[in-house]
């Protein structure tokens, strides 16, 4: 086997080689991305299937100065390895060298960093336009998967480019299939144009204004050059349409490889836990289990549904209850609006990085026209996660649209009321932060009485947490009962009416204390209980509190708080600013503690004490060393607060 | 003339009347029309242009068993007229008695409250997927313009309804407009569409697998029964394309109608200030000035750009460095990325509302990516407007985007030098808050001392702000110097990395007291000057300070103020919630007050005051009465500090 590989430094080493050697570097290639994908995962089915037309594309083209942004930059991998990068594919010593994506610190060949789809397209526009302003003469081509072409922002792109007048080449790279299948009426003029060899008189492409041309054969690597040399500084926009084969070179396999998400350090150590998955099915047969008698319950996964515990069987028998719309969250959001408008029980899930995408339509046509569906929000908090897909802003994105009802349940059980409310009586928005890793933890430790029912369920029939259920339940729990509540700013009347009628709407103390009181949400709760255990330790008994939702605070418990307590401690697992528990310390700063002023005629403020995340993206750091930064630790919160107490 | 209309209230009235008499009907509710707008405003143009459609839709259809969803919904009026609101628009005593757009509260034909573009083909799916999924036989209809075709949801609309199986209706209305013009390769699509009567073979509606058809005579009241009745009950999803005239009835300036919105509360009450056009318009000349230049400079306004004082003037005279991208805001802000890393400097101006759109694009291709870039967020903060406009979330939406630096300028001149900076030496993506009508009015008042030179700016050839001049100019104020800072929350030092070589980042003392400190963020304050005012008549003297950003906290000064003040007030005329003042409370609430320790031994807390809005969206309530509501006047605000001093 030839090793020109390993004499490839940078693209102008890949232009000594000759068109004919190009097909056997592409072997060596695909060989090195296949070892490299058993030790240590990645997207390797899309890579594989780009492999010649990224040599392609570095042979024809003049990289960094002629300009190539890979659409998400998932499929980057072989982009890397021939712009000084390979041996983080190569040497098993260097692999996580490099991120799973491109990004401009690690090479000047990578434009941007990316992790969402569509983009490539605009992002390319205005390079080109750029350019044109400026009097420069390079290409700039953004290469596009067939996926992500569904998605809204590429359309927007494909319309400007359609009116642009320069150098824009547009590679789109068609294996036929999205993370799982393709959806959307668009995918049929594509099949039609395969199987015309791109003559077809129906096309996308030329209907919105753009040139086209179509490569059939785009894993040979040669016919690309081709293909690629007649369209170097070209004068307008087109599309070059290449068909290539997903997973190639994986055998049995290709054409057929499930998407390997990139591991990032936690998910790489093997963490033993996946909570994302576990409730992700429990609620989802939490549902299956009444399809039959509800008709219009309907389950929307905006693409990406296996790693939310919509497993395929799943799916198969969940049958018209289901739905995936592909990568479309902002149709998603409104086509979930439009279902709870005309009868039906819509279930939208999704990451909380990807429902960044559709902020407008959860403002808009969820929350203001108050339909009543859920929102399942996967994947929020921080984590170890690569920085375009950090879930660290979800609280501060849900937790601040007025109208909107927003849920951490802290157990499973919790889990499976909250949904059945939200899917039942409720008659409002909803959208429910699922339990992460540590409240999965906990149920499993046997913290939680309530979890080997809850993890039982729909296995079991007496588990269909119903709203009436739930709220015995809750009421059967401690609570604040005063009601008193006056602070500075007058009555907050539609914070009021977001409460009303939410069985969440309560506080509920878990731990009665006294001088500390410790709020922990959602998934930073069993911090919370811990923090405590922490500080029993040093003689101080603190109060533990389940806020269960980060929508409205509840005033009555707080101004209950402040008759025996000094110092609040607030615990989230998302970005402080903008987050729930400023809020808190917002609410005390202009609150006056009753008590205070009778015993010594001087009124004296809670001292609120807010822990969670920087407002920073991090990238690939182990969940462990950012509870380190943000000391959202146990010890290092008891340390916190015993000084100042 | 007939009087039909007099006797319609509701739909089932209409289909009393024969088909003959249906273009009568319509010449009265065009006459209508043309005196409301006379006395009210509104977004005549497209409403005239819909007249006959809309009766014919109600003739044909039953609503609202039909539904029919209005995209935007700007477009409504002829129904609202058709199905019981008709007094709103032919009784002068009771204009302004039904909002601008659909509300469901108003009635049961209207589905949602729409107010942004593109989203009715995704809500009419999700209702046709009800139906279907429940067993109903009701029609689906989405009526959309050709401008809102352009908006990313649309896109994503089509495609789902594309592969979609049962009933449901497109109804493009084509006027051969958006707002301005249309923009995007589609349009050449739709105009072969209409030149060869439907039956080009380039069809972007068929090449995403949808059925279609072509009306010609859009205002042919006769024509469009008989085509809407023949897809009545149709079994799949239909385009029907219909060809008509905006503004048809205004005679001269029919076709050529430029929008007019609605009137909010204020602006009908003829507010004499209209600081969005005027800074707009300030901003747009000193960039202007510097084409010639700076070939690279590039303002992009995804469509309305003259109610930002983008004129049809300064559009025509800034040729290839101003583009209108069309209403695409996920787009413009990718395409403004890109524009960015290729060395251009771009400067993306549009309404805080409409880059609701783009929030994640903002988060992702834009913060993250560092990009040199530089948003002008117009209309933030609470006002008058209705409930689908409101840019009372900008605050939170902007200032929580980590590596995002926002700025709110309190005076043209720091506008302009602000924008110098962002555009000139800036090396990172940059968000400025146009100024307000309360700093309008205060530059005028000549509060300002720099107020007469920055409203003469671009036609004074020293007034061009440099950065260095601005940061003399900062230099030259008094400010915090003490550096100490360390909170319980370790070092922020992305913060720090946000704040690093950013003019803005510190706090500017601009009167000094004692005890009370009022910091009034951009907008609001020329209210934090007024309350400290207030508070002299009553023997407190505050210090003021104007913030300058939202971005970063300017801890060492926060510190500083410790020192001699016992309460600090926040004022912002945005969200409380998610917003700005909160991170300070957050700040002191784990802030240790170092004297308060020195003198007694005990620590007590800054008390921190936070005013601002409500999370709440308002709906054409008068901008006086949201002032009293969030007690956003200095005398309330002054009437709570003394309370707690």
């Amino acid at each position: 086997m030839s090793d020109f590989l390993a004499g490839i430094d940078g693209p102008d080493d890949l232009k000594h080689l000759a068109v004919d050697q190009l097909p056997e570097l592409a072997d060596e290639i695909r060989g090195a991305l296949i070892a490299f994908s058993h030790a240590h995962g990645g997207h390797i089915g899309s890579n594989l299937g780009l492999v010649e037309a990224t040599i392609a594309l570095h042979y024809v083209f003049d990289s960094p100065r002629d300009h190539i942004i890979f659409d998400v930059s998932h499929q980057s991998y072989v982009h890397k390895m021939l712009t000084g990068r390979r041996e983080a594919f190569t040497d098993p010593t260097r692999f996580g060298e490099v991120t799973g994506f491109t990004n401009p610190l690690e090479s000047d060949h990578d434009s941007f960093v990316l992790g969402h789809t569509g983009t490539s397209i605009s992002l390319a526009c205005g390079m080109a336009k750029a350019r044109d302003l400026m009097g420069g003469d390079n290409n700039v081509i953004a290469l596009i998967g067939d996926g992500s072409l569904s998605s809204a922002v590429a359309f927007e792109g494909l319309n400007e480019a359609g009116e642009f007048h320069g150098n824009l080449i547009i590679v789109l790279n068609d294996n036929e299939m999205s993370i799982a299948e393709d959806h959307g009426g668009m995918y049929d003029d594509l099949a039609e144009l395969r199987a015309s060899q791109g003559r077809a008189q129906r096309n996308l492409f030329r209907a919105m204004g753009l040139d086209y041309r179509y490569v059939e054969r785009g894993n040979d690597v040669t016919a690309l050059v081709r293909a690629f040399s007649e369209v170097k500084d070209i004068d307008h926009p087109i599309v070059m349409h290449i068909h290539t084969l997903k997973g190639k070179g994986l055998g049995a396999d290709e054409g057929s490889v499930e998407s390997n998400h990139w591991h990032n350090p936690d998910s790489a150590a093997g963490a033993p836990l996946n909570a994302r998955k576990t409730y992700g099915m429990m609620a989802m047969d939490a549902l299956a289990a009444r399809f039959d008698s509800e008709p219009g319950l309907l389950v929307i996964s905006p693409a990406t549904p296996g790693s939310n515990g919509i497993t395929r069987e799943w799916r198969a028998a969940a049958g018209s209850h289901y739905i995936d719309t592909g990568i479309t969250e902002e149709h998603a959001v409104a086509f979930a609006a439009g279902v709870a408008r005309a009868g039906g029980t819509p279930v939208l899930a999704t990451s909380a990085t990807f429902f960044q995408r559709a902020y407008d339509q959860i403002h808009q046509e969820f929350a203001l026209n108050q339909v009543p569906g859920t929102l399942l929000i996967f994947g929020g908090g921080i984590s170890g996660t690569d920085n375009t897909h950090s879930g660290a802003g979800d609280i501060m994105m849900f937790g601040n649209v007025p109208g909107l009802t927003c849920l951490a349940p802290t157990s499973g059980r919790e889990l499976l009321d909250m949904l059945a409310w939200s899917t039942g009586s409720a008659d409002r928005p909803v959208a429910i932060r699922m339990p992460g890793n540590d409240i999965l933890a906990a149920e499993r430790a046997g913290s939680y009485p309530s979890f080997t029912d809850a993890f039982k369920f729909g296995h079991d029939d007496d588990s269909n947490g119903t709203a009436a259920n739930h709220v015995n339940h809750v009421n059967a729990s401690v609570r604040f009962t005063t009601d008193t509540y006056d602070d500075v700013y007058g009555e907050r009347d539609i914070t009021a009416t977001t409460a009303l009628g939410n069985p969440w709407a309560r506080y509920t103390v878990t731990r009665s204390g006294s001088r500390v009181a410790i709020i922990g949400l959602g998934d930073a709760y069993p911090t919370a209980e811990a923090t405590a255990h922490e500080l029993d330790a040093h003689g101080v008994t603190a109060t533990v509190v389940d806020p269960h939702q980060f929508s409205t605070l509840d005033t009555a418990a707080l101004d209950q708080l402040a008759v025996s307590h000094t110092v609040v401690v607030t615990i989230e697992d998302g970005q402080l600013e903008g987050g729930w528990g400023a809020k808190i310390a917002s609410y005390y700063g202009g609150h006056i503690r009753a008590d205070a002023i009778t015993n010594s005629g001087t009124e004296i403020p809670m001292r609120v004490l807010n822990f969670g995340a920087r407002k920073e993206v991090t990238d690939r750091i182990p969940l462990s060393a950012l509870r380190e930064r943000y000391r959202l630790l146990p010890q290092r919160i008891a340390e916190a607060v015993l000084a100042v107490l």
